[in-house]
Order: C-alpha cells, then structure tokens, then sequence
C-alpha cells in the first residue's frame, strides 16, 4: 500500500485534469466509481464485501481517500487488491488532481476496475468531478430517511445508492417508502440496492451490476 | 420560525464577525453550543429531547442549520421554542456571518441558551468559529468506533461528545473501550455523554451539564 499525503490542493484548474484523467481512463478502458456517503455509512466495509467477486473475474484497485489516516486502506491491503491511501491532510473531499498523482503510483497496465472512496460527507463538493464513470452513495439505514431531500445534490449525481445496515432497520424508525419516493422524486433513475454486510444481502447483487459496467466499459 | 436562505457566504472577514457575535453573546449573557456531527448521527433528535429539561428553568432557542430544507426546524417548532431556519444553499457549514444574520431575527432580550445545529459533517471547516462558548459533537455507534482517530480535529475541539443509539450497540462492531482510549488520547479533558433517545438515557446527564453552564455564563 502506497500513502500519499496531499500538502495543498491544486482546485484550480479540476476541470482540466478531470478531463485528463478521464482520456486515461477511457483509453485504458478502466471502469471508475467515485463512492461517497457520510462517515460510517459503511463505504470501506462495501468495498471489502464486493472484492472477492469482482476478483475472480477483473483487476481491480482502491483508491482510499480521507483526511490523515490510513486505517481504511490497512484495511483494504487485506484482500489482496492494489490500494493507494490518499491523504487529504484536513480537506473535506478529494479532486482530480490528487485522482492524478494517485494514479502515478498505480499499476493500471491490466487495471479493469477502479474504486475511488471520497472522505465521509454528504455534501457534494463543488470540485466534485473526479473523471469517474459512475458516483455511487452509501447510506445507512441508522442515518434516517430524510437524507435524500436533505443532501439532494448526492442523490441526484448519483447513478446507484447503497442502502446498508439493512439488518438494523426494525430497530430504527426509517421509513422505506418515504425513502423510495423521496429518492425517486430527485432522480427516477437511481438504482436503489438494499444491502446488509453483516448477513451479506445484496452484496451479490451490487457485484453484478458492476461487473456488467466493467464488461461494458472493455468493450466500449 | 424564520427560514433565512443564504445567497453567498461571506467568509472572509469570519474571524471579525466572530468577535462581533461573542462581545454580542458575553454582553446578554447567553451560553452558546455549536452542535455538530455526522449526517444521521442524531444532532436535532437529542435538542428534541434536552428541549423539556432546559425550558423549564430557561429561555433557549435554537439556529438550524441546513443545506436546503427546514426539515429540522419545522421539528423543533413543534416543541415551543424559537427557531431560526438557516439554509446554505449548498455550503457545507455554518460561518460567523450567517450567524450574525440570524441574531437580528431572533428575540434576544430574555435569552439563556442558544443551540446552534450546524450542517452534518465531521469534517471541521476552516472558518469554523461561530463565537459559541462550546462545541458539541454528536456522534452515533453505528458510524463505528474508528471515527475520532479518522476526524481527530472535531474531537480534539469539541468540550463534549454525545455517544448516540447506545441502545444499538449491542448490534455492530462498536469496540468502547477503543473508543474512549482515542478520544481521551486525542483530547483528555473531553467529556462523553452515552445516550439513546429512544429509552431516553443519558439525557438527563447531557441536560444537568448545560444547565450549570447556562447557569455559570448568567452569573459571569
């Protein structure tokens, strides 16, 4: 696992080198995920529960951003897949810059898939295009489901939301039909995915529909 | 309640505007809280549920923060205090002028105690003084015990944090005795308030602290 420390953002010019690392991106024909959602929505946790099927088919590789830890990438690096740590030394969410140095420092000759994991927020930053193929949102049952109408930016850039801790729901007071209208309200075409990785429900599926984008993408 | 929507924060003159607002609050006396915390850690639900405790002895009103709706105003409302709706159109925090505006909406004659409930978020923003006594953190088990080590400036600024759905905990991973190993490394004087609002524990707790604050600050 490779840790890089961001000393000072470069925001100027994202669009820019947004643009740069999607031509890498599509000439290379890698897959790529931007996954956010708020601290402890279970992004990481996701990530470790959908390695093992993608693996046996794609090259896959993490990208872990957050502030100053490398907890989550220590916890990655276990699975066998190449992770990068990228540090944001305080800044509240990842740019394309630091998705550029990070991709130094990455073996993409046979890369297939790309997992880049924003730092906890649900507020979409301004800067927010990383050149990903796709923005996917976890967000847990425990967090209440008024959060679509609260953070509409998240869910309306979003093609997918993970909706975890599902395990837990009968103990809170999350309303899953206000969830379904509320969600769809802001975007029709979301793809809801209601998932638990303590019992493993719809990890599976997820697995999928990402690997149908992955064979997608190689065939472009 | 007032909705105020803020059109362009100014944040450049924060610090100024931050000793404007605490001459403001030392001269009438009034304990502030900036209460902050995670999306869906529980932030309005535990001023909910203090509200009964505190307006017996003393006038409160609470500043709620919120990217686009008045969700959680129109929450606190229904308990008979006022409230100001504040929206940051996008932004991701609360800053000293948003707060100035608010004060001119509020009535702050007879005032002991104000809540400010800023945007959900662990990350703590760099203009991030809003001239309160003290900052409050919010933060539920479900988001996992590795939080502090990973937002260690929240926790190393905030005078208390409020462990939320304590009656969760049975049902993840939450390791508390690593949790208060981190947050007392990263801040020895913090205090920890273990709370659930559902069966209401640990609220009289949190309510008899803001009372001798609100209490020490009148007699100031």
């Amino acid at each position: 696992m490779k840790q890089i420390i961001i000393e000072k953002s470069i925001v100027k010019n994202n669009e820019e080198l947004a643009k740069k690392n999607k031509d890498f991106f599509n000439n290379k024909k890698i897959f790529t995920i931007n996954l956010l959602g708020s601290p402890g929505s279970g992004k990481t946790r996701v990530i470790e529960k959908i390695i093992g099927n993608i693996k046996k088919c794609y090259n896959m590789a993490v990208i872990e951003g957050d502030l100053y830890t490398a907890k989550d990438a220590m916890r990655i690096e276990k699975h066998n897949i190449d992770v990068i740590q990228l540090n944001t030394g305080g800044t509240s969410h990842l740019d394309a810059s630091m998705i550029a140095i990070s991709l130094q420092h990455l073996n993409t000759e046979k890369l297939d898939f790309l997992v880049i994991e924003n730092v906890g927020s649900l507020v979409l930053p301004e800067s927010y295009d990383l050149s990903e193929d796709m923005k996917i949102v976890v967000m847990s049952v425990t967090e209440g489901n008024d959060k679509p109408l609260k953070y509409p930016s998240m869910f309306k850039c979003s093609s997918a939301v993970i909706l975890n801790k599902m395990d837990l729901i009968e103990n809170t007071d999350f309303d899953i039909n206000e969830f379904y209208r509320d969600v769809h309200t802001l975007n029709k075409d979301i793809k809801v995915f209601e998932v638990s990785c303590r019992d493993d429900s719809g990890i599976d599926e997820i697995s999928d529909f990402l690997k149908e984008k992955i064979r997608n993408k190689k065939t472009y």
